[in-house]
């Protein structure tokens, strides 16, 4: 196995009982149990074990109208991920943060202390908050139209990058002899004055170990896919099928180009929510279990929710009515949803069913070596730098992800068996981003 | 001893190699080493040794002026004491977190994720954002005046408590058998339409495990003390001599009545910086090392800061010039520094030096007899419910407070020899709050 050899990466992404809708129900989920710091903990040193680059916390800033029917995340990503960067030494810890809804200064500021507290192993899940309700916890009526949300995000990561620059490198000197603590003419005013944020600086914590934390994003409309090319390091993404997939990819390399981009330096990671049995019939038996447990009027409150219409009004065995092709939302797992739903004539029931298990995200039933081969697929015939894995149920399903399935990926000399960085840009193969300052010269 | 013998409370303030402002260049300190997680892991270890109540980091929201000269804090508060709830299990964390650039929503929820993290150990101590620095980090070219910041504070409160309070105890039903999560008829939403905000909700996480993280003020003006007298259940407070924290604490005391509070329900904490000497020569030799080390321009940047005015123009062996009575900034600290400086009618260097120990909080050097002799004096006389306790030198001095002064403390009776309780509120001695909405009957 050569060393240089091109290698996947897998990011873990958790919620408390796991991306099944149902997996709260299942017999073997502790639902009670997985409400505290310690099943966390468990994950993280679960996916540490099997060398995976990162776990990831999604995020929205509203209670997620399925309370009645579905688990939720009791813990907020930062905080979190802060507990857990201390029960940890390798694995990357991604965090959700919304752009629409914040102050670039507080989250440079908050993903820096993570960075520091992680020796360098924070990313930040960047998101516009395409909710209804998350507009109305923050003096709003309604949420901003979709190009005035991804406008500001564009400027709050320039604002964030300024900030994690406006210490240089090594400007704290730290010299008890001459009683200099950081050299001042090293540490920089941002004064940055734009149209959706005026921010003074310089932030009041040094440089990120990373530089910067990990940029991820996970928007594919049009308008996410150009964010994504201009300003992502890795991208999760929901694709159902291989050419889409495919074309999901090859469009997002394609648009690196005008920004000065080399595809190397944007990693993508489809979503897939890998349903594990010892041979092919108990994978499916596993699904059926999981499917059986559904509560369909948590499946149309979701689908409500996706499409920004409300599905209730309809019949559960009759189509999808008509929704139009534009929201003011998630606009690509609309595409996603109503795509599926007409290209194969589902009923509104069948349609619910398909999404239990990733919300749009692809699900995969099979044997620890069917899902390595369909990994190595996708990654060898480009329509992925990794995954995004998605365990149907927690902590069981990550387990047998970490004893079955990486091992496979491991003897075929497509995934690490040991660390070789330590940091999560390390991890992926990403630089440490240069500094906007140029390092001056000093003699220390 | 009786077990209902009135105990006093100890918060330990951390910041990184201690409250001195000279401290990092002391031989002992490790200033580099100080910049670690595993840094703060210790000092929370050594204070839950100690039986301490809680752990507390101040922050701001700017580059304080003087990181030339002094250490800062390296981590924000939330995530390093998120970090630490995981390597604890009894001490309360308490971090700061202004009203003035916040927003009520990610605040609360935060607060109420630390909280479940750390079983019930989350406290915040509320500030206003005083700096003029602060302002400019967030869209404003000058700070909101004093009395727009508390009136912001109040209603930043009112919606956080209703946010806590959106869900009813017990809401989270996790039935397996019926498919319900949560009981959505006990979780309200808080409609809140006020002059500073307006927050839909409901909070997307459940009542913190205190009901309300235990909340924590330090402004000591006349509007500071009346805002601690309705919101606060801690108070920090800098007082100089026992007359005027006697004074202080019979005035916040006074003020409950009228907001329907009895005294019991308010906790009152003086800071004290204890220099620790096997004997009192040793005490004071230490406090002289220290008091050496210090850079004047540093002390004169502080001062500036606390006073609004920009003392670099006065000279230094001169008294303190004329800057008025009043401040837009932190007025209490303000009245502080120019009532010592003009009762003791010291030149700008004395006063640099008599502020290096504390900012204006209590410098006492002695033996840990005579730092039990002080402690007790305060606390039986009505002047403290307890302390805030500002370690000179980090880890060192936080050592010697907890192997020799807490001993001392609970050989008189004055302090617990072990937790009683589980939770910040029941160390504090003080009750959960009851939920704004009555619980319902609920057959489960």
């Amino acid at each position: 196995m050569s060393s240089t050899r091109r290698q996947l990466h897998l990011n873990a992404f958790v919620m408390e009982n796991g991306h099944h809708e149902a997996a709260w129900r299942h017999p073997e989920s502790q639902p009670r149990q997985a409400r505290s710091l310690a099943h966390y903990v468990r994950l993280a040193q679960t996916a540490e074990r099997g060398k995976l680059d990162s776990l990831f916390l999604a995020d929205g800033v509203a209670l997620w109208g399925n309370v009645r029917y579905n688990s939720h995340n009791l813990f907020e990503p930062l905080t979190l991920l802060s507990a857990l960067a201390g029960a940890t030494e390798h694995i990357g810890l991604i965090a959700t943060a919304s752009t629409t809804y914040n102050e670039p200064y507080h989250l440079a500021r908050k993903f820096a202390s993570l960075d520091h507290l992680s020796g360098g192993r924070a990313g930040w899940n960047i998101v516009t908050s395409a909710g209804q309700d998350e507009a109305r916890n923050f003096n709003l009526d309604k949420r901003p139209d979709h190009e005035l949300r991804y406008e500001r995000a564009a400027e709050f990561v320039e604002v964030a990058k300024k900030l994690w620059d406006s210490w240089e490198d090594g400007a704290a000197l730290i010299d008890k002899d001459s009683g200099i603590y950081a050299d001042d003419e090293r540490i920089h005013r941002v004064d940055h004055v734009g149209k959706h944020f005026q921010v003074r600086g310089p932030l009041n914590t040094p440089r990120p170990v990373q530089g910067y934390p990990l940029l991820v994003q996970a928007g594919s409309s049009e308008t996410g896919k150009d964010y994504a090319a201009r300003h992502a390091e890795a991208v999760f993404t929901a694709q159902q099928t291989f050419a889409e997939g495919k074309a999901f990819y090859d469009d997002v390399k394609a648009r690196l180009a005008q920004y000065g981009r080399t595809p190397d330096e944007v990693k993508i990671l489809p979503g897939i929510s890998p349903i594990i049995g010892r041979t092919e019939a108990e994978a499916r038996q596993r699904e059926a279990e999981l499917n059986a447990l559904i509560t369909p009027e948590y499946g149309v409150k979701q689908l409500s929710n996706m499409l920004d219409h409300d599905i209730s009004l309809y019949p559960l065995d009759g189509p999808l009515p008509e929704v139009g092709t534009h929201t003011e939302g998630a606009q690509s797992r609309f595409d996603l949803v109503t795509g599926l739903a007409r290209r194969e004539n589902l009923t509104i029931r069948q349609l619910i069913e398909r999404l239990a298990g990733g919300r749009g995200h692809r699900v995969f039933a099979g044997t620890p070596t069917q899902i390595a081969d369909q990994l190595e697929h996708w990654f060898t015939e480009g329509a992925a730098d990794g995954f995004n894995i998605m365990p149907p149920t927690l902590p069981g399903g990550l387990d047998d992800f970490v004893d079955l399935v990486v091992p496979e990926l491991q003897r075929r000399g497509l995934f690490r068996t040991e660390y070789t960085g330590s940091t999560l840009r390390e991890h992926y193969g990403l630089a440490r981003p240069a500094n906007q300052h140029r390092a001056k010269e000093y003699a220390a």
